[in-house]
């Protein structure tokens, strides 16, 4: 029995981690057996690979580079966390993933989607989520909700326009890989978000 | 005017940066500038992605990991340090490079040349050394003479099996490379290898 590998996605500020806890508060309410990871990130390796990631002093960090970056921890956190979880027949939730990467670096950074999809396919050899879901807002009300932007985070402080490509991004995706992503309007309170999501996976049978 | 780029390959233990200490001391003595990096490393992202890979508590990190990580180490050392200063006519030397991926990620971790060929040309779009000087020393020689094994660096601990393929890995190389290759014998005293090398570098007009 193979287990199921569900993505959450959106601009800084969306409010996914809120989401992911009230996910997990009802999961636990309800005794539903799952784990929960994030990327960049996730096993002592790729916390490390983070840390260089999203160190506010970085600056100078090029676009390959950060691209490479995240595929080495995406790789690292797949093949000793999530892969062996899956043949194991576990319910995994993941903080970002490989659609980050083709809204960050593919669209927002101007990569290309090719140019993250050759690094991520070598890395992932074709690996894909079972969903991907996707909270829907615009960077501009979802900073305006999180209160500005952390000062200590290189990528918060990326700009206004940058976000504004990552969403794009998204919407991109969303057309792109329909069966796959599962768009949640995030523009109303966080309980009616949590609402919206946690009937999109008992809709598909996940939960 | 471009200027020169060389980089120094060989096993650990086979007084890559001792040979490079002397180097400079004859470079310096006769007033011929040069700029002197390393790999992983070289600038201060890359410095923190050395951190990363050489960590010893870092055992659970796979190839695949890895060789991406010495690929964003490299082409952020590449795009922010060496070009540009190639483009201004400067002497590069380089302690260790691609081959070292090729030798110990490529042949040792078996992970196959064309795959560290892959993620490089990616990275570095094509940019070879122009040339590279070799220091030849089977792996239980160098490791002899450099009193044993470094406890807190992960390489270092592979054992003496890995070591041997990264050797067999240069052997290959510097064939498949010859024009590339500059092998010199790193089995003598510090300064008869010294000699070699310096003899080696203005024979061709390097220095």
């Amino acid at each position: 029995m193979k287990g199921k590998f569900i993505t959450f996605e959106g601009c800084e500020g969306v409010g996914k981690s809120r989401q992911l806890k009230m996910l997990q508060d009802y999961l636990d309410k309800n005794n539903i057996k799952y784990y929960l990871t994030r990327e960049p990130g996730g096993s002592q390796v790729s916390e490390q690979i983070r840390k260089v990631i999203l160190d506010g002093k970085n600056v100078s960090m090029t676009d390959e580079c950060e691209a490479l970056l995240y595929a080495a921890a995406r790789v690292q956190l797949l093949d000793e966390i999530i892969k062996p979880k899956l043949d194991n027949g576990e319910l995994i939730f993941c903080d970002r993933f490989v659609d980050s990467s083709l809204a960050y670096q593919g669209k927002a950074r101007g990569l290309g989607y090719q140019f993250v999809e050759k690094i991520n396919d070598y890395a992932l050899k074709n690996f894909m989520p079972d969903y991907t879901v996707f909270l829907n807002l615009p960077p501009e009300q979802a900073f305006l909700r999180k209160g500005g932007v952390d000062k200590t985070d290189r990528l918060e402080l990326s700009g206004i326009d940058f976000h504004r490509k990552v969403y794009q991004g998204y919407l991109e995706l969303a057309e792109r890989y329909k069966d796959r992503f599962i768009v949640i309007d995030a523009s109303g309170t966080k309980e009616q978000t949590h609402e919206k999501i946690k009937n999109a996976l008992i809709e598909r049978g996940i939960i």
